[in-house]
Order: C-alpha cells, then structure tokens, then sequence
C-alpha cells in the first residue's frame, strides 16, 4: 500500500531539486550543531521518509530514494518505510553499501549533489566534496531545499537558557576556561571553536530547553587565549552573570558575520574544532579565513570526568531515580491484567514517579516502553498506532530516564508480567549476567571500552548470539544522555578515536537480545569508574554500580547461570536492598525484600 | 664491579665514532632482514653491552650510553649490564622516554646520529631523519662503525636452503605469486619488495639454515606483475627448481646494483614493501628510484592462514610434540633430585625426546628451562654461570619448542617438582584459568587480539596483577615461532595494523605471573582458530587445541578456581587424555592418566 503522505512530500522536495539543478538531495538526522537528538525544526529526514529513528540518513534522486539506517532502527525502518519507495540500507550488514560508497557508483559527471551545508558534519562535507571532486560532479550546499518544500515547517526553538550554579556545577566557567586556555597554549592553538551544544553548556556551566529531553541551548563559543565569544538567542538569555568570566555574548544568529569580521583581522592563526560537530559550512567559512584544525574539542573529554560535585549529587540522583523505577515496578506488577494500562500510559505513570521526586527537571529521553515483541524494536518509540495494552504475560522492556538537578540518568529493565517461556528466562538471566559480569571488571589504567566489551558478549558469543548495538556510552551531568568520548563496544571504527576509561567517568552498561516477532530483553545500569589501586603492575580502575533496581528474578533461572553468575547477582541485589528500602514505602519495601533475595 | 670487556668494547665503538664525526651511534637487535631472531654475525648490540636478550637498542654517546628492552628482559638486562656503565630504559615503564624521544631531548643542533642504514627499519629510519632534521643534527647510515670495532667479528653464514615438496608446502609457489599479483593489481602495485626472510620462504617454498632455530636462508625478493627475481647466496642455493614458475634467482649481494639499474629503467613505477623489515638503506634507495609504498606485505596475512595441508600436518606434529613432552615432564618428575639433572641438561634432555619425533629438524628456539625464582626472568636463557641445580621443590618453568616436516611448535609448561607454597598454587591456578578461558572463546569473525585478550586477564586484573608480556603471537609452519600479522595483546600499538582473528590462522595463548627472586609461571597452548558457525549474527569462530599436555594438577588448587575454571580444565585433560595416551609407554600411560584425572 502506497505511503501517500511521504509520497508527495518526496514529489514536492523534487520539484525543489529540478529547479535548483540537484540531482541527488541528502537530508541527515543533525541539526545546525551535530546534535544526536534534534528540536523538530530539524527533523526534515523524519518529514519527508516518515522514518522517526533517531539516526538515519535520507537521500533522494531524481527516481529513486534510499535510506540508511543502524541495526537498533532495522526493524522500525522496515515498517515506517512501507509504500514509501524508499529504499532500506541496512548500515553494517554485508553487501550494503555506505552512502558514501553509494554516490561513488551512482554520480554522474556533472551531476550535483545538494544537501544543507547547515546540516551535515565538517567530516561528511569533506567527503562528499571529494568524492563529487573524483567524479566530476559538485556539491551544492547553501540552500536548504528541505525548508522550501517544507509545509508548515516548525519553528527554531528559543527557550529560556539558565545558570547552573557552582554548588551543582562544582567549578567555575572561569576555571573551565582557564583548563581550556591550558590545553590550547599546549597545542599551539589560537581559538576553540565549539558548535556542539553539551560542550558549551558544560563550559560555560548553562543550561537550556531547545531540545527535547536535552538541557541544552541552540549556541556557538569561540574561546582564545585571552577573550571569549558566546552566541546565544539574546531574547532567550537574559540576566546571565558571565561578563565576570570576562565572556562576551552576541546574538546567535550572527555567529558567521562575527567570525568572516574577527578573523579577517586574524588570518593565519589556528583555530582548532571538533570535525564531528561542525557543520560543512561552518568549516568552509572558517578554513577560508584561518588555519583550521580538525580535532577532538578538549572539552568533550573534560565534561566527561566528572569532578567531585557531580560524582556525589549523580549518586544522590541515581539513588532516588532507582527509587523511583522500584515503585513502578511494583505498581505495575501489582496493576497489570486489573487495570487497562498500555506501554503509553505506563510509561507516563513512570514519569509520575519521576515527577515527585526534588530537582526533577525532565525526562532525559523518550521513554522506551515496548511490550512483548515490541520490546525486539531497540529503540522503540510507542505511537498511538503501536500502543498496546499489557497483559499478565510475558514482558516488557523499559529504558528511561530523568533529568534532576544532580544529574541525567539512563536506566533499562526487562519487567516480567506474567508467564515466560523457557527460551524468555535463558535470554533474560544471559544478558543480565552479562551485564554484571562486565560491572565488576578491574582493569588497568589505558584500557579502553574495546577491551572490555567482551565480558559483556561472552557467553552471548558462545551461545552463537549477539546484538547488534554498542555495549556502553558515556552519559552527561544535567546534559546528554548520551556523550562521549568513551565507549563500550569491541568493534573498530576509524573514525572514532579510542578512550582509555578514566576515573569519573561515567558509563552505561547495557547488553541486550532481540527477536524480531518474539520478544526482547536488555538490562542496563549506569557505572561509575572509579580507582581502586595503584600497585607495581600499574592503577587499577573498576566499577560502582549507579544504578540500584532489582534485576526481575522472576526471569532469572539457575540453570542459565554460572554459579559466579549467581553470586554476582546476589552480590547486587544485596547492595540494591541496602541503599533503595529506605527510600521505599512499606508495601514497596516488602516487594523489595523479596525481589532481592538470594538466588 | 666495572664490566672491562663491555667498557673495552665501547672504547673501541667510541673511538671509531670520533674518527667518524659521530657523536651517538645506535645499535638496534636487528640484522638486514628486520628479523626478530638473528644469526651471531648481527649480534652487535649483544657484543658491546653485554645484553643477550632479543629485544634491545643500544645508544652510545661521546660519554654516555643508553639500553632500551622491553619487560620481558627487565630482570635480564638488570644484571647483565651491571657494571657497564651503561644505563637499562626500562620500555613503557612511567617517565621512560622511548629512544626517539630521548634524542629529541638529546641531540644538539650540528651533531651527527650514526646508525648502520643496513639494519634499522624504513619506519625508524624516517623518524629518526626526521628528529635529526628539527634538531638541526643530521643522521650518518653509510658506515658499519660496529664493524670497524668489533675483533673477531663472525662470518656471514651461507647454510644451505631446500625446496618444501608440495605434499607439505600445500600450495606451489606459482599459486602462490598468483595470489601475490592478484592483491598488487587490486592495490595498483607494479613491485612488491620482500626482505623479510619467512615471507620469502613462504612465497617460494623454500627453507634454509642461516638464522639459529628459524629454517630461512638470508634473500631478497622483487615480485613484479610478470617476473620475479630472488635474491639468494648462489653457492648455498644450489639446484633449485624454482625457474617453472618464472623465477630468476640472482646472487644476494647484487641486490643494491640490480634494483639501481632495474628501477632507472622503470622509474616512476610504484613498487610496495613492508616498512618493518625494510631496511633504511634499502628504502633511501627504492625511495629514490620509484614511488615506494610503505605498507604490510600481502604475504604476512597469506602465509598466516595456514592451508589445509599445513593444517592437518601442524596437528599431528603438534601431538607428537605434546607426547615428547609428556614424556619429559614423567621423566623429570621421577629423576629429579635422583640424579643431577640441571636447567640446561633438562633442555638436552627435552630435545633428546624431540629428536626421536620423525620429521624433527631442530628445535625452534632456545629452550627457556627457569628454576625457581629463574622461572621469573620471562625469557631466560640459562648459561653456564646462571645454570641451577633442579631439586624436588618448587617448580620449573620450561618454555619450548620444535621444527618438524610437518610444523613449529612452541608450548609452555610449568612444572611441579616438590613442595610448593599456597601462594605458588594460587598463581598456578589463576595463570592457568585464564589460559584455558581463553581458548574456549567464541567470537564473530572480525573481532581481534585487542578484543579477546582481556578474558586472559580478567581475574589477575581483579587480584590487581599483570603481566608485562602479550598474551599471543602468530606462529610459523616450519618456519618461525614468531610470525605476524595476528597478535592477541589488549594495548593500542600505533605502529600496528590490528588483525582480525582468521579461520585458519594458529595463535599462541600464554599468560603468565612473574615474581622476581621468587618464582614464575606460564602456561602456553598454540591454538588454531576454526570456523564455529555461520548465523544470522555472523559467523562465529573459535580454537581448536593443538598442544595437548597436562596442566600440572600438584599445583592446581580448587581453592583458586571458579567451579567453571575447574571445568574447563577437566575437559582440556579429557582430550589430552584421549589424544595422547596411544603415543605413550606403558609406565607413561599411568602417569597420564593420573595427570589428566578430574579435579
């Protein structure tokens, strides 16, 4: 059956590319600052295919159209993409060509590939122009075709922005920027430039609203050595206390006036920048006017070693936030098969206990509630089509989250309703185990997630299973659920630099299985790394445990376990009694009590 | 106490280096080939500072003089160079400068760094070039000034070299250049020079004697797309047969004259060889004739997946091996502390048993045989001055190997031969565990050494130990005991192309534990990687055991191991038990079965 609505849509963005002479049009997932999550002023990709994942990447020609997606999205972009014509390519799958590898066999000599130079990565931009470069064709990257045929195209969002204070931040804008400052004197750099929206928050210790879920403001920064430029929407930034800081503010939208004028007076100086945040654009405005060096930003590794304050209110955070998912799984436990509840509206009964608790904020991203074989879908997101009503049966994934003032938490637990199948309870108690088989890893100073993903994947590996998406990501402080520069995950990929993991990080631990049709199970806690020795063999780094909700025992089966399984879950449940039953009322801590006994 | 044959020594080095105008000469471990192991004629470094390790670069100042060797040889080094003034780099330990960091604190603008181009790799030779150029000092790789100080030096050796038939070879070396062309062709390669000695081997099927315990003769080799040219010693390369496959062999030392003459004809082509093995020299040249490519050699990867011939040869060379240990190990159990049995008569005596193996050739390297608190210095070499006395206590550490028609094997085992401690005991068994973890991996083809290695690791990490060794090395079919491009070592190398783990391939597995002045243990299988399964995860891989030797159960201790290491060992004892015992004597027979009986 015909997909008419994305149909025209599509008839429509063709018109625009016959008359701006573009053969091929691409439509990325970003917004103007490489933003995993966009405000949906962005989601021009999601407009024009109907496909809402959060990574994927539309290109459109004259005839035909194809889309690339990851193995979370396989799935969901199957079903979106019905009657479509859009073409699915399965990112990573053997015989599937990137995009870029796509256009090198389908360009034409003097064709044109257009794209909104706003909207695609220094990185990518580069590419594309080489590879039309290598085929005779060119790159058309100043017009933003998607907008024109656009209807009813959202606004930019320009909410309030906010100072986070010290006692939450635990340093000063001044001292980040003095840590800056060091690092490019280091280096030899002139200036930072920043486009990706954590960084600057985390440095200029700000918080905003422009994102869903993400506590960030649409922004630029340009740090030198002695002066410092930050572009925000000013009717959206009032009352801002960092002159003190000796930080300037300009208007957001005149970021590229300000630089073609500064650096004018500056040719020839270095201006570093992180190659994954800036966009096309942005890169060829600022190579032309400067020497430009591609690298990661300073700030990105920085942000993510927590300093004292944030370790201890993330704790306190996380402590509540386990709290809070205790008493939901109880209530539903308690209210399933009684009362009409779907994955939508237990996912807002959720965000009910979240909302109670001090310094709630938001939720940290769309909760992702799916029942029975839509807990297969990894990031599945209930529509009202989806929605569906659980029973006393089977299981339901939930991956949520919150945004508190003392931290950003990431949580996923497979929550047993009723009756579970055999192959339920083996799957369930591997991936659990597999999960705190790599919490309680040691590891020396220099190991990096790719070492240590395999104690996650072991015994999934040797049962012939995998799934198909990382094992761990670096989370933020009251910003991104999601952050880098660290990872968990055993494949390498050339464009990521590695990170060894490093005492204050944080880092999610998250292995999974899903069976399209069937059923899904992922158990996921939020690790603290934290030193544990320094000996002759070198520092030895291991994990605490954030996260502290009961693993449900009633999936969990000996016979899956090995008996260091076993302990391992005793071993946590113990802690989770511990720290989560004061926090709990009566009822709740008589669940508990018995959803953390000895297996 | 000063060292005066070391000190006279460097006397000498250091008057030809003021006759030369040299103000720091180096001396690297290798010969011309870049090969690990290297016939006395090379062993320069060995000769003027007094360290016999494999691994080691010495650095001679007017003054001063530096050795830098890796933690294999720290203990080694220690006390081989006491009294020689010269000072130990202990590599990758804290606030060690690597060499070419410590030139670039060193040298002074106008000074001259003089090497022999002839024995430092392409790779180093540009590095260190370039040191010298931003130091205004310059580098001097004409002169041998070793050669000029070395009394009595050793003749070049000129063994004879031998055809591999095809019954064990495989593969013809015609195929062989097929392949070879095929990947130049795809890669746009007109030449590929080899100077690596088993590669050349490899390509032509041949084996040689000019290198202790490696079966390669001293060559060269340019392949072109439709000829081929062999560089050996005529008169040791008497009556091959390699003129079939369109071979020209040309006399080894013509290989200067013949490139410079055959690269003017066809100057601008581009020819590819490996930067590792290249010698400076040889790439001052090249790189002056030709577009030269530095990049791995197509054949390291060839020649490590092993073919189905060298694959069921390698097994029944590597059981026969096994079972010449397994009698070594019942003979020195029942003789030790009965006669005089010494760390170097032990090694006799292994080899005796090795040598009644039909098809034997030689041993593969020199045999590690460490007593006691010896077991400690990870690749000990017993001399008449170290040699101990083996009594019923303790345990010896015995690291060898042989060379077969039919494969090179290398294992490790650690012996039992009287009362050892509980901490003996508990070292045996974490060191042990962690082997045979290990080898019960499975993983999805793609995963790498940098993937697996931690499952060695884990529980020595959780008791905060290490050791400073990789955990795997590839290895030769009657070629060396060493050979690339698969590694199994967690650290990130940025001089090493990381390998995916192929079907095929053979990889040693030994961790160890090493306690300087008291004991050391090592457990060491050679394992070959095998197809598992292909599923819609991937295709999953996993190890096949080649040796098969107990692991000593007098030193195993339940106590020290998961309920799942104690498993895992009674099944790797099971399959010794039934693939050795028919290969044994009655008395060895008993002695077997009690050694691989069920903990």
């Amino acid at each position: 059956m015909e997909n008419e609505q994305v149909t025209k849509r599509l008839s429509a963005l063709r018109k625009a590319m016959e008359e701006n002479k573009v053969d091929y049009y691409m439509i990325t997932s970003a917004d103007c600052h490489g933003s995993e999550y966009v405000h949906k002023h962005f989601r021009a990709r999601a407009y024009f295919s109907g496909f809402t994942g959060s990574n994927g990447t539309l290109l459109v020609g004259k005839k035909s159209a194809a889309l690339w997606t990851d193995g979370r999205y396989f799935l969901q972009a199957e079903e979106q993409l019905a009657g479509t014509g859009i073409e699915l390519m399965r990112m990573e799958e053997k015989g599937v060509p990137e995009i870029e590898e796509y256009l090198q066999v389908k360009l034409q000599k003097g064709e044109f590939l257009g794209f909104d130079g706003d909207c695609v990565s220094a990185e990518q931009g580069k590419r594309l122009e080489k590879i039309c470069e290598e085929k005779g064709a060119a790159v058309s990257f100043e017009r933003d075709l998607a907008d024109i045929a656009w209807e009813y195209r959202p606004a930019r969002p320009a909410n309030p922005v906010w100072e986070l204070s010290e006692e939450y931040a635990g340093e000063s804008c001044g001292d980040k920027l003095k840590e800056v400052r060091c690092i490019l004197e280091k280096e030899g750099m002139d200036y930072l430039f920043l486009s990706s929206l954590d960084d600057i928050m985390w440095l200029f210790n700000l918080r905003g609203a422009d994102i869903a879920c993400n506590p960030v403001a649409l922004s630029y920064a340009f740090v030198g050595r002695d002066e410092c430029t930050l572009f925000l929407q000013k009717k959206a930034a009032q009352g801002l206390s960092l002159e003190r800081f000796g930080v300037t503010i300009e208007e957001y939208d005149k970021v590229f006036d300000w630089i073609s004028q500064k650096l004018n007076k500056v040719r020839g100086k270095k201006v570093t920048s992180p190659g994954g945040y800036l966009s096309h654009r942005m890169r060829k405005l600022l190579s032309g006017k400067s020497e430009l060096i591609l690298r990661e930003s300073p700030t990105e590794l920085l942000k993510a070693i927590k300093n004292e304050t944030e370790l201890s209110c993330s704790r306190e955070a996380y402590l509540k936030d386990s709290a809070a998912l205790c008493k939901f799984i109880y209530w539903l436990k308690n209210h399933v098969g009684k009362e009409e509840i779907t994955e939508i509206s237990a996912a807002d009964k959720l965000e009910e206990f979240r909302r109670q608790i001090s310094g709630f904020l938001d939720i940290s991203f769309a909760t992702i509630c799916g029942y029975a074989d839509n807990g297969a879908i990894v990031h599945y997101s209930a529509t009202e089509e989806t929605d569906r009503r659980l029973t006393k049966k089977g299981m339901v994934l939930v991956d949520s989250g919150g945004q508190y003032m003392g931290g950003t938490t990431d949580v996923t637990r497979t929550i047993v309703l009723g009756e579970v199948s055999e192959e339920e309870k083996r799957i369930f108690s591997l991936v659990s185990a597999a999960m705190l088989r790599l919490a309680e890893a040691s590891f020396p100073e220099g190991a990096t997630g790719r070492n240590l993903d395999i104690l996650a994947r072991e015994e999934l590996w040797k049962a012939h299973l995998d799934y198909r998406h990382g094992t761990g990501h670096g989370i933020g402080y009251i910003l991104n659920v999601h952050e880098g520069p660290q990872r968990i995950s055993w494949q390498y990929r050339k464009e990521a630099k590695e990170y060894a993991l490093r005492a204050g990080m944080l880092i999610s631990d998250e292995p999974g299985m899903y069976f399209a049709g069937k059923f899904g199970v992922r158990t996921e806690n939020i690790l603290e790394v934290v030193k544990e020795e320094e000996n002759e063999y070198g520092t030895f780094l291991g994990f605490r445990h954030l996260t502290l909700v009961p693993i449900d025992k009633e999936a969990l089966d000996k016979r899956f376990l090995t008996s260091e399984d076993a302990e391992r879950i005793n071993r946590y449940h113990k802690l989770v009694r511990e720290k989560v039953l004061p926090l709990l009322e009566q009822e709740e801590k008589e669940w508990l009590l018995e959803a953390t006994k000895e297996l």
